[in-house]
């Protein structure tokens, strides 16, 4: 007995392969949190004859229909004026919608009087459509009850479409959902993506309530374990268990337990906890990994330095690397991501490091160390483990890998080290 | 008189949100280079009845159709079931599709006898279809002509998916389009969409034949104009006066006008044509522009080394500026960036660096300074410019327009030399 939503993407930009789709997946994963049965995306251009036949079609087979984009103020943009039409509403008028676009240019200093006629049209609505807040943009989303198919639009820039989905219409549809969603987040590093799913083969065979649902990224797998229930605490019960038994099978593997918490954020927050000043010396991963760290707002409390040794002049000269490891060890042995994390910690005078040496391709690949193969160093207050992997994929794909996996890997050094209370 | 194409992409874990539909916008630029009309995209999971409604539909408005997914091995997978049932063909053995199952097992040395039975199934076709060599997998695509109706399967995964379209599909339909279709790329830096979408309003105004059509990334933008022509020359001639137009209006700002090549790589081959060593010392795009340097294969010929100097203590320690300026004017200064330039180049003893320091946020802004001030400097063999720019968006948007308006930059710079020939 769930409800069944549906999703229309609206504008020509997606028919001509323009931008991609991230607000369908986006909605996806949402209608996944909520419970929602998900048969059916389309995409239509800002056309119309043809928005109304996708619409009538959804609204003819799911409780749930969201629409993005088209609710712009420009001539093209229909869609509010398809579902009016549909629903047999007359666009009138509203306050709160009319405020909407008042308060998006007053922020900006710009006068009521001073505002173009065309963006008027963004205060208008289907009568009785309850009008959704969007604090980033003129266009409020709407919802319309018709023939009890509640239909949702969105504006289509994500920024302005997530925001409004998550104050709005998540409260929303989660209210009428029979019972409560409950889910929780649990995330894996440094465990490929198949073997995760071989190690929750038996939890996924035949389960009902609570489901695990895998979204893998490069490195990094998340299982979202949901839980159908009649109430939150009722929904944690059911939830509990399943955690428990995660916790058990993939232990330290589990980076994280809550929804927006990235791998790095997790050890940005484990160097500060401990006092622990990085550094870093990238190879075949070019900076990526510093950059990957600097997304942390307050990283600088950490962040000593970094360096860039890509040639085999650098490493010597910047990490004091003797010429004559390199040369008999290669620049992607273990030998050389021993010195280059031991040479990184020193120069920047920090309590731990990472060095990353390896052959991302396309060329330099040889039989003894193919495409794909990486050292990696992780340098802990004197003490330095490498670890050689060999990933798949082409250049980009195996220099994500290195990042992951060499964030995972220093924080596994730093966890398993002896520490006194 | 023009085709039109529709998508059907076909799998569940589309519409769980587990992955962003890569695809439908591949394909549907690829549509938009043939010529081919796209009303409409969808997504259903695998389900035998749902993607038979939607490709019954799909067949009764569109003259092309194009499923990707659902042609594993696995019991779940039933596009080529789905299809063989639309069209009343029979699921036959096919020699040429036996052997992309053998090929695929043989470069990976298992035999034939050690394949396993689900395998086989890969070998079934629908009676009479054209059968697409796959050389990244087990499953050919298939083409299937119904009631004058092509219909196109291809494998899910993009880098099976692709190859087999560009070799195989794009040809086919190529020959099937009425005329050719004839498309020239113009790749611009430096300058923001809307920007350029003013620069070209006139053109787009009621264009009909080259068309062109943008596609926007952050800190570039693409123009693909396309002629629909009786025959190559033709549309060569259609396209060239226009290309002209745009390298009128554009000038410098475009970097490439071929259709793979990004930025990056016109920066590497220019600073290697010119035997120009590279280094760079960034601190808020922390590692993300040598990171972007290296996706280029070879980059190892022109790059120095670079640092990510993140903090005051490393601005001055590695890159030697002195304390008494970094407090004077502040890290995020023109001095300051014109002095990391010249650091970084003098530490690596490279010819031209690029030096990036600025406010990413969300923390750090001021009134005088908000955040997305970003200054960047480029030294060029003794020459040192800055420029302070002023980004807009999150932590992420910032840093990655600060990468490329620093490679423009740089390219820039060096264009713009007094050059001896």
């Amino acid at each position: 007995m769930t409800m069944t939503a549906e999703l229309i993407s609206v504008g020509t930009e997606l028919l001509l392969g323009n931008i991609v789709n991230t607000n369908a997946s986006y909605l996806a994963e949402q209608c996944a949190r909520l419970g929602l049965s998900l048969y059916h995306q389309s995409v239509v251009g800002d056309n119309g004859k043809r928005l109304a036949g996708v619409l009538k079609e959804a609204a003819g087979r799911s409780d749930v229909v969201i629409l993005t984009g088209g609710l712009g103020p420009t001539k093209d943009d229909l869609t509010k004026e398809v579902v009016a039409e549909f629903t047999g509403k007359a666009l009138v008028e509203d306050t709160a919608a009319r405020k909407v676009v008042e308060d998006f240019f007053h922020v900006r200093q710009i006068e009521p009087k001073d505002i173009t006629e065309n963006n008027w049209k963004q205060a208008l609505v289907p009568e009785g459509a309850i009008v959704l807040k969007n604090p980033n943009g003129t266009a409020p989303g709407l919802i319309v009850v018709h023939e009890n198919v509640h239909i949702i639009l969105l504006p289509g820039p994500p920024g302005e479409m997530k925001p409004i989905f998550e104050a709005s219409v998540f409260p929303y549809l989660q209210e009428r959902s029979p019972g409560v969603i409950y889910s929780r987040m649990v995330k894996i590093c440094g465990i490929g993506e198949s073997k995760v799913e071989t190690m929750i083969a038996d939890l996924i065979e035949g389960q009902t309530n609570p489901t695990i649902a895998t979204y893998a990224k490069t490195g990094e797998v998340d299982l979202r374990v949901t839980a159908r229930a009649e109430d939150e605490s009722q929904g944690k019960k059911l939830v509990k268990p399943m955690i428990r038994e995660l916790k058990k099978r993939f232990g330290f593997y589990i980076f994280s337990t809550k929804e927006e918490e990235t791998l790095e954020e997790t050890l940005v927050t484990l160097l500060r906890d401990l006092g622990y000043s990085f550094a870093a010396a990238e190879s075949c991963t070019g900076g990526l990994l510093t950059a990957r760290l600097v997304n942390v707002p307050g990283v600088s409390e950490i962040l000593k330095q970094s360096y860039v040794t890509y040639s085999n002049k650098a490493k010597h000269k910047t990490l004091g690397i003797p010429k004559v490891i390199i040369k008999k060890h290669g620049a992607v042995s273990e030998k050389v991501a021993a010195e280059m994390a031991k040479g990184a910690a020193n120069s920047a005078g920090a309590d731990v490091s990472i060095a990353v040496t390896g052959i991302a391709g396309p060329e330099g690949g040889t039989p003894e160390k193919p495409v794909g193969t990486v050292f990696i160093g992780c340098y802990v207050k004197g003490n330095v483990t490498v670890k050689e992997y060999h990933f798949d994929g082409n250049r980009e794909k195996v220099r994500e890998s290195s990042v992951v996996y060499a964030m995972t890997q220093l924080r596994e050094c730093i966890l398993s080290q002896p520490r006194v209370k």
